[in-house]
């Protein structure tokens, strides 16, 4: 039995919990840490079987029966615990961004170098049953040699101003996950991006020195040519999308629904919208990673999301951001 | 050149009229006729091109330019001006059905034995391109045998009751198409008819002796089972589907709409009701109806929908109408 | 911690077991039962933490500890280990059909009448997302007064012909979940019932004294027709569609699939196809039911699906085995 | 009655002959010129009803008679024939581009100046079913402020090298309409552009100098961003759509295909693809087009597509080729 230890006890870090919990044959969750731990989630903790919920996380960092560490916590840490938990001998499954600072991420994966650790980033999306059939269709030849790859990526509301001021900017939390889809969907590398944006949602989000709303463009190391669109705001819900084209066809994947209810009327023909939320749209993909990630430390398999993986999003993203400040394409090579 | 003559003035027959002016090449339209002449028609037969206007149609089969006849007039007078054009020695294209009465079918029938008048019934249904699509899937093998046929056909409104009065009724003037669309889409016959069927859209209806909403199921000489169900009323509009399923899957056609558009908001994921007015609807089948009429009258090819065609609907009609009064199982052998 | 006995170890015993052990809180299973218990069967349940694993289900009926039994054993055996359980104080979870003999069904019923047991019945397309939103919508009044009800409901394949022989035919183990959602959907019951039938599929079917593909129609005491059609093979996977159609509007329900996932290439424009697996296609609606039985033992609620809900569809299945028969349509009061 | 001379006999000439002897009342065309003119020509001519067939079109210019002059000679030859007509008094529709050189455009502008003559420039696309509705969802306020807009066009097949090295290029040919369209849907102006492209469909395009693959972006002077997706080659059909995505929702328009058939089986559920070939899918278009144009004429409206739209989208396109030329964004400003 894989013994797990859940390094934030926030939302991501209960998905987690609860899906191992669950579905995760040959593995349980053994303790959680929190610096901020309630009562609430103590019983929370209890009620799931988890034996440990501690304040500290080294006291999971150093207990000898734990096998695997999920770094569930703010991301400003997330570098740092990589780097004690590689040290302490713990496979590490990491919600993404490692860091923002691409130095950080870089020592990271040097930790990495010399270490028979696993180490796995969150890119959730590649497990999502959408994204991975719009993947295969790509991979398996189905629309031959990809020529255009579009992206688009809407969220149904805009976080907090507070969160944006710290996150990093919309390029670095909420592109970053597109930016992997670019290179998940193409299986090439981005070369150069360009990067065009405004305040359209929320003024607040502009005197925040960010924007709401983008296009970015990229060349890809294949040829290919690929265009992400996001907005923070969607009325309709969570609309995450991509279509992959190529000399023999084309891909799409539109949204999940909570049911395929329509209905006739005389306003006229009503599906239902996008699932709204994220946690219920990739619940499974959850799942699937942690699971994903599991199976790679119990068999020794390659990760699926190596922690380079989770560098290049970040180089990507830091280009857009140059991008958009400078108003000219620029090349991932002129970043870190 | 060839010379048409069109009986009846009314929507259906300046809608055949129209067409032919403008899509039918090596044809015209060189007179019409109807008992109620108005000026505004007139003026209409001038502005198209046709050259005469009558009241009396014995002008247009006492005309030995015209080689064709159209009968767009009421109901009640096909069979009898079918059996004088036919005497006269034109080709003849009625509009359905021929007659109520079996009998007065029939004669039509007979007279047509030692003729050499081409003779087909407008049913439209048969040139439309989605009917038309699934039937050839249908009959290239692509669902392999057919088991269960589903017609869906729902008016937008019901007519008026005055018309209701003398139609023959839901099964003889409405779901007459859908018969014949039983027989073209099976390529076989119905032996057996069974209706049920209510007054729920209008007690009016139920008031001249009719009902507005049926269920008809039929079993076929090919061994598949079919069922049709019928509205007077959709508030979303006309409402015309086909689902032919078999041994190797199945054929299904929807309803064409005024635009691709779908609009998504925080009401749902909206999309254009079907066509409104069957003319609108089918308006590309009536210009392909009479024109594959004409080209078998220039090319002496067999007809689409012979006067037999005609017949058999109103058999099937006629033996719903017997099972729902009687509330068994009505063998078409019955009838006639 | 409510303890929960499962008698029968098979397909969906394994099921009720796995979803309650994940997802229903606050209740476990304590024990299982099954006459033919393999050490295949002992291991899984000892991996899922089920205390006992018996060859008798009478264990399960003595163990006062146990406070609710699913009985997922074969149909034959439902309504005797009913009447124990009943008898045993235990509130009961039966699979459907409570049984194929009216007189057994009606037996249940008059044991539950002075107990203070819950019974629910196993209808589990009741707790079915999409179903659960064609009814939400019926029942608010989205499509005003049901008019026509229509299902579809067709079987990726044909269970072996031993099964059918003992199965009490399509009507009673096929069409008897559609019947169930004819009285969920329309909120009314069933009052005649015609239905015809054929061996389209599979001879030997014919030759087991079934018939494998089916068009049922139905009056309902709410003035509305229905109509289900059957098959017991659809090669594009497990096909199970809604469309209530009434005086405001329709709504109608589709499959669900995979994935989003729409392929355009020069053959034409294709999604996928429905899911193939009853299990698969229903997962959530096993967990729904059984959590919704649990709640209402646990707060004392009226349970979903009822005993009497249970004795309806049999009484449907068995007056359209009866006008299959006769030919004719046949009364719900002729039978029982 | 309106009288109208037709100058080339291609097939858009042939087209809008054809479609205003059809559909538009009021107007006939009566002369027609081509300076390859064949006796097919002339016999076409003649069955459609027009009067005169000339070699040279100063003809045309020279006839008191004829009130419009429809320009569909080869583009080379718009503006100086614009030129021609309008001094020559004549009401002018002409084919789109005006011309690739922006000075010349100009010309013809500002002999529009002091004219009373009525121009027109061919974007049917402004007159298409789809692209209306959603025009009329965006005008109307049902997405809010545009924040997002989206074009994907995509033609099934490369034209010959031959004509695009006399073209223009992909930018003045094809994405043309595109352009046009960033201006109908937004109602806004581009002032910035930035394109991205590659030769991935046919190398002999690049040794034409040409790229075959596209992505646009623009910036719109309502603050709105755009973009473009182009390729010469889609194996599944013509792929004309787009979405414009708002503060209070999206309208999308997707393809339009021959049949709503859907077909199935084991393989998946397949649609049918796109329709194939331009002049099919917008065959309507044209018609409305020059209907539009003659309404203008005859009821002295405005017209619905100014030179100055005919202006605009060559200035959008010179801007996008320099932007490629110079890999840096090109703002509107500094074309011509």
């Amino acid at each position: 039995m894989i013994q797990i230890g859940i390094i934030g006890a926030g939302r991501i870090g209960k998905v987690h919990a609860e899906s191992i919990t669950r579905f995760v044959k040959g593995a349980e969750v053994k303790a959680i840490a929190d610096p901020y731990l309630t009562e609430e989630t103590k019983a929370w903790a209890n009620a799931m079987g988890i034996a440990e919920a501690y304040g500290d996380y080294h006291k999971i960092l150093a207990d000898p029966a734990i096998d695997i560490v999920l770094i569930c916590s703010s991301t400003d840490t997330h570098s740092q615990i990589s780097l004690e938990a590689i040290a302490a001998g713990k496979h590490v499954f990491c919600e993404k961004p490692i860091d923002h600072d691409v130095e950080k991420i870089k020592a990271v994966i040097a930790a990495l170098k010399d270490s028979k650790v696993k180490y796995q980033v969150g890119f959730n999306r590649r497990f999502d049953h959408n994204f991975m059939a719009a993947r295969e269709a790509v991979k398996s030849g189905k629309i031959g040699d990809l020529n255009i790859l579009k992206i688009t990526s809407r969220d149904p509301g805009a976080p907090p101003v507070s969160y944006i001021k710290v996150s990093g900017g919309i390029f670095l939390d909420m592109t970053i996950h597109d930016f992997d889809m670019v290179r998940f969907m193409s299986g090439a590398e981005v070369e150069e991006v360009y990067a065009i944006g405004g305040v359209l949602v929320d003024p607040a989000i502009g005197e925040a020195g960010d924007i709401d709303t983008a296009i970015i463009t990229m060349k890809l190391s294949n040829g290919a040519l690929a265009v992400i669109d996001n907005c923070r705001r969607a009325t309709y819900g969570y609309d995450q999308r991509v279509e992959a084209f190529g000399s023999l066809g084309q891909v799409a994947i539109g949204n999940d629904t909570d049911s395929t209810a329509v209905i006739s009327n005389g306003e006229g023909v009503t599906a239902e919208k996008p699932k709204l939320f994220f946690l219920e749209r990739y619940m499974q993909a959850y799942v699937a990673e942690v699971s994903a990630f599991i199976d790679a430390v119990v068999n020794d398999k390659e990760v699926a999301v190596s922690a380079e993986d989770g560098l290049k999003p970040v180089l990507i993203g830091l280009a857009a951001k140059k991008s958009l400040a400078e108003n000219r394409p620029v090349k991932i090579s002129e970043i870190g």
